[in-house]
């Protein structure tokens, strides 16, 4: 649901997928009016007895209490035997809410404990949208009986809409693996939009997967992934408080269970939740705030894998790099600039750089054989290309980002009016 | 000069300043079409035999050929006994032209070394505008000879002119101070609109002085200005590749010589310099492309000037701060965001966060008395104080930067066109 006068991103898909439903997970949606109104913005998921949770939150300093709580759960471990359920609100990030962040949390965490009868210890929460302002729990409280009544195995679309702030449309994905003795399959929903910087740059992300798997395997899996979909994306290069990734295995499937990441079916679990992570985090942003191109930046040759990170993070994260892609402006010249500011070991005469398979820049000047009008041509392209070799090692890291248009101004200038 | 479309900072000061004449500088500007049309884009300036010469560069690993030559000239002493000078070009770049980079610079220097006979390891050069199109050097050498012939020691407005790329206005600073049997007089020229960031922050600043003093001396009275003005700046967060700031000392002055900082005149000296350079750092952000606001963002209480400095660039290289200021937004969440990615040591609830004279925040918490409609009011101000007080220790640093507007889109989505 895009807010009036934020039509959807031009790099939505087409349609929200269709997400195979996970044995053990159910979802309810509800209009709670905590901010927005005419709209459903919170969200209730149920996770049956015997799951293992996994999670992943921001490193931010200010981070909000519902993710300082939810790591102090999940550090008491991820063995949910009698159930978990996760509660996310969007509208508020009850961030720098000081003592009365924290109970709220308690107040919305506990209400769901005690309404689904499961431990307060295995009730995760979100909230997403204002920072610093109270959190209006009671509006949540109030619905909680409600959803509950309503949970449902279909619900993850509606889920998917009721997390949205800024986003503009919902962002779903999913995989199946063939496990051994029937199928395993993840699914999982995203919301984002701005505020997205590769510190756990998500926003809010719920994974959900029917395998048997034990809560460190789970976790390990995760953390496995973080480095190509969520610690690789940026719009904006600002950090939320409030980033949270959980991911829950009901252990539901008729596969056998995994008890190995290196066996085959353990490394087909990975490869296809990593698959899925990196999905949702292209869809955040695809749906970044006013985004009209999606940019993929491939850094190589770097010194070190730390250095082309610092390289791919300074092109992804450059306001004139990205005005440039907004204008359609081949300027190659500003990655220059992007790689010289970034800190990490650079060449001037071993840089080079390619749009799509064009060749601008080699040896330290501009290509032979440049050719701007194809350079210009290739920038009209809704997804774009961006490669640095840096000519010095093996260091390599590759980062998606979006162009910076008006548009992003337009959301910013007035989010919270 | 304002490019068509984009109209004068609504920041600038209401004239250029009637700068002092520094005896033994003179300035000659001329149009030589490097790249603009129907504008002066290439001025000479001749600094006396037996001036002192210093220097500040940008840390950008693909600096441009002339900054590198300006670094390998000012290392082998910056005793001009036989008089310097500096010549500067708008429109290119001449960044990331290989070797034939070096071979323009070569071209320029040497030219201007034969006209004014003096050495060309004293000749010093800029150029800026456009990164990676080799530099057309012969339509500046064309005019060289016409510029010696106009050297003037009124025409530093002019060069002020001639220098500017996205700039709207030209920026000029001074100070006098009161030396031992007479003034010192001090005068500078800058330009800088975008790409601006902190690690010399300038795009391009000469300075002069009529003062006695030993390079070594300038050195260290340039060094010592520079946390506070250049480095303390940030538009865009983009590092060019071109920044040079070059402090001349002409030694004409009939005060005493300056043979210590310590001493009160080496004092007052130093103290004016750096008022010169701030003032000129504070005119690049009022020129910041697209600003509509000068903000200061003053950090105390970190548990060092370090930490200070992160939670300072932070705030004012955050695009949602920065959007919320154009917006005329009091969104301090978006401030403690800005905190808490910094990576900077910070407790939620020691955080205290005014706009102007009034608390918004602290104790983790929104202030008691905080009154939404008087820091709405507030954001109405062109000129805007955030400070935040981390309440840890005794780490400052304040930066100032502008706000993120359509300008900043308008200005770079075809700054090339």
């Amino acid at each position: 649901m895009a807010k009036a006068g934020h039509p959807v991103s031009p790099l939505a898909p087409a349609a929200f997928p269709d997400l195979p439903v996970i044995d053990g997970v159910e979802f309810a949606s509800a209009a709670a009016g905590v901010k927005y109104q005419g709209r459903t913005d919170v969200t209730l998921i149920r996770i049956a007895e015997g799951a293992q949770i996994a999670g992943a939150f921001t490193k931010s300093s200010t981070r909000a209490a519902c993710v300082l709580d939810n790591q102090a759960k999940l550090a008491m471990g991820g063995s949910a035997d009698q159930g978990a359920a996760i509660i996310v609100n969007s509208g508020n990030a009850n961030a720098f809410t000081g003592a009365r962040g924290q109970e709220s949390v308690n107040a919305v965490t506990g209400a769901v404990a005690s309404e689904l009868g499961i431990p307060a210890a295995h009730v995760f929460s979100s909230s997403t949208g204002v920072i610093g302002e109270p959190l209006p729990h009671e509006r949540i409280v109030k619905v909680i009986g409600d959803l509950a009544r309503r949970l449902d195995r279909a619900g993850a679309a509606d889920a998917a809409r009721a997390i949205m702030t800024t986003d503009t449309f919902p962002k779903g994905a999913s995989a199946t693996v063939a496990g051994e003795g029937g199928e395993i399959r993840i699914a999982g929903i995203a919301k984002g939009s701005g505020m997205i910087a590769p510190d756990m740059a998500t926003m809010l992300v719920y994974i959900f997967t029917d395998a048997r798997i034990p809560a460190g395997l789970l976790q390990q899996a995760l953390d496995g992934g973080l480095g190509s979909s969520f610690n690789a994306i940026t719009v904006d290069s600002d950090t939320s408080t409030s980033d949270a990734l959980i991911l829950a295995a009901t252990g539901r499937s008729a596969a056998a269970g995994i008890t190995s990441l290196e066996s085959p079916v353990g490394q087909a679990f990975a490869e296809a939740l990593h698959r899925v992570m990196r999905e949702l985090a292209h869809l955040v942003v695809r749906d970044g705030e006013g985004a009209t191109k999606f940019v993929e930046i491939r850094v190589t040759g770097a010194a070190s894998d730390a250095d082309a990170r610092k390289v791919a993070r300074a092109i992804a994260d450059s306001p004139l790099v990205k005005t440039a892609i907004a204008g359609e402006d081949a300027n190659w010249g500003r990655i220059v600039m992007a790689v010289g500011k970034s800190g990490a070991s650079a060449d001037r005469d071993r840089l080079t750089i390619c749009f799509g398979d064009m060749i601008l820049a080699e040896n330290g000047w501009r290509a032979e054989g440049y050719d701007e009008g194809r350079a210009s041509a290739y920038m009209k392209n809704q997804e774009l290309l961006i490669s640095v070799d840096l000519g010095l090692g093996e260091g390599a890291q590759t980062m998606w980002t979006c162009d910076l248009t008006h548009g992003y101004i337009d959301i910013n200038a007035d989010y919270r009016s």
